[in-house]
């Protein structure tokens, strides 16, 4: 029996890769999907973290990613960059996109990076660090599958389409807010049915387009967007932006194309960066200006969003990431048995 | 008396148009403003149709907007474009810099226009229709006054914050929404007061930070943010890309800078443009397939955003705008006494 072990972020790192590898995929898609993998377990983001492993290889296993993917960069000068992931997972082709999207940025005030062909299943949220990490200010979007019905609507249409913000602020962590436009993630709903407990109403709809507190029902029906029609109308918003804009899959075509939630999606992501020195154009520090803001938020007792992954972190800086015995049991059995040991 | 009236569009513009000049505003002012006026009374959006005027007036009469100001453009041929409204009304300025928003967003993908030192009053869909109007698509976005407190906080700090966002539908009315990020709008609760009926939960705290349902404490309190935490990171978002990044005020600042919310609010606004065939590059018809997700949402029954707006347009422009005796009693007064008749 394996033991509850503590790593340190870069063993963890290797051991997460050391899997990708094995499965097949290439060093610079296995690097992207372990530092991802590794960020959620770093910031406390269960969600995110080793948990995300298994359901990366099941869809590889599934033949519906490509592991060996060379994302291509097209860069025609405009303040439009994009990469073609060619099937891979997204963050390889966010890596290779990143640099260039920052830089257009810098030189243009705004850019976008257009992510197309990718499979994902990272959170948004370490990307947009990259970016306030380069000084920008970045907003990023993705459809996702058709588990939410629109506001006012009977059937499962938009997807929980993430959408993730971040603004630099220097010598500090970042403001960075990442989230599903789902009232509540599926997962949640999941964690309901198994603990016999009603859903907060709001949450779902059941298959006939009805109100349900019941989570089976719910799982046979349909989620809800957050904030009724207001949150409804953002996330028909990314279906547009970052589905039939760019070229890539809505919800529903993302669905229609695997027949099955229970892979993980493919379809495309919209990133925007901005130079805050650039829009500012000498009127005043905008550093500054917003310190005084989200000083002024966090004096009122109101929590910054990310606050508690961003404390997470520093623990894990300072003293390491603790796996229990069966998730590190998980990381043992794939990295000697691969594909093989993957349901 | 003065009888009810049915005018056609020009009619009410033109009546519109004559009070602004009367009251001293240049030709490209007041016919900016007369214009989102207008659509605002031919779209059936009383709050943003004529009844608006007096408030203008009102800040004009208060010194707090220049009358005269002859919005400037800047290019510098990048992808943000920026017009400084000299402390005039912000229609104006965004007449002056949308024909080239659109262009830059045609010739890089993606575009920004910044309007500075502005006095705000109109909705933003009126401007995110002009973009949709030249095949973009577009987001809009500015701070107002502290009257919301953000989630999990206890006092006024953010404003009502709109953020609107269109999508060009070919020979369609575009895809249109635009929505503040509070909960409810102030007049709402201004409404529920008059008529002593108590507030929806959720929708405001008193002056100690305790949620209230009683109007008058809420007016005497801070408003909230739809959808929580989410809607309250947007919120905060808007503060920080449409005021501390564009080097305007945010809505403390705002606040502080005319020390009342009795007058309207001087401050910025961005505003995003995209050309979706630039966007897609070839991958597929960006509209077909937006096509395909929209009507996959009316077909369901969930009324798609602007709709009941866009029907009101189509009576106006066949059967002209039925105004109040009050209200063209109101015109009347304005146009024979100006600023004169404004309290």
């Amino acid at each position: 029996m394996t033991e509850a072990v503590n790593l340190s972020i870069p063993q963890l790192f290797d051991a997460v890769e050391a899997i990708f590898l094995r499965c097949g995929l290439t060093p610079q898609q296995a690097g992207a999907v372990a530092r991802v993998i590794t960020a959620g377990e770093r910031d406390g983001c269960k969600s995110h973290g080793v948990y995300r492993i298994e359901g990366c290889l099941r869809t590889l296993k599934a033949g519906k990613v490509v592991p060996q993917a060379r994302p291509e960069l097209a860069d025609d000068g405009s303040a439009v960059i994009r990469v073609d992931a060619g099937g891979g997972f997204s963050p390889a082709a966010f890596e290779l996109g990143a640099p260039v999207l920052a830089e257009r940025a810098r030189a243009q005030g705004v850019a976008a990076l257009v992510i197309n062909s990718c499979v994902h299943f990272s959170a948004l949220w370490p990307e947009v660090e990259v970016l306030t990490g380069q000084g920008c200010a970045a907003m990023a979007m993705c459809p996702s599958y058709a588990t939410v019905a629109p506001a006012g609507g009977t059937k499962a249409l938009l997807g929980t389409n993430p959408f993730a913000f971040g603004w630099p602020r220097p010598g500090r962590m970042p403001y960075v807010f990442d989230f599903a436009t789902s009232v509540a993630a599926r997962g949640e709903i999941e964690l309901h049915r198994r603990a016999g407990t009603p859903l907060p109403e709001g949450w779902a709809i059941d298959a006939q387009g009805h109100p349900t507190t019941d989570p089976a029902a719910a799982l046979g029906g349909a989620m809800l967007p957050f904030g009724g029609h207001k949150g409804s109308a953002i996330s028909t918003m990314i279906e547009l932006l970052a589905g039939a804009m760019i070229g890539d899959m809505t919800s529903p075509e993302a669905l229609a194309f695997l027949g099955s939630d229970k892979l993980l999606p493919r379809h495309g992501e919209l990133i925007l960066a901005f130079s805050p020195e650039r829009f500012a154009s000498g009127l005043g520090d905008p550093f500054a200006r917003a310190e005084t803001l989200l000083d002024a938020i966090a004096g009122q007792g109101a929590r910054l969003p990310s606050s508690r992954r961003f404390s997470a972190r520093t623990r894990a800086e300072a003293d390491g990431i603790v796996l229990t015995a069966d998730e590190m049991a998980m990381l043992v059995r794939l990295r000697d048995q691969g594909l093989d040991a993957v349901q």
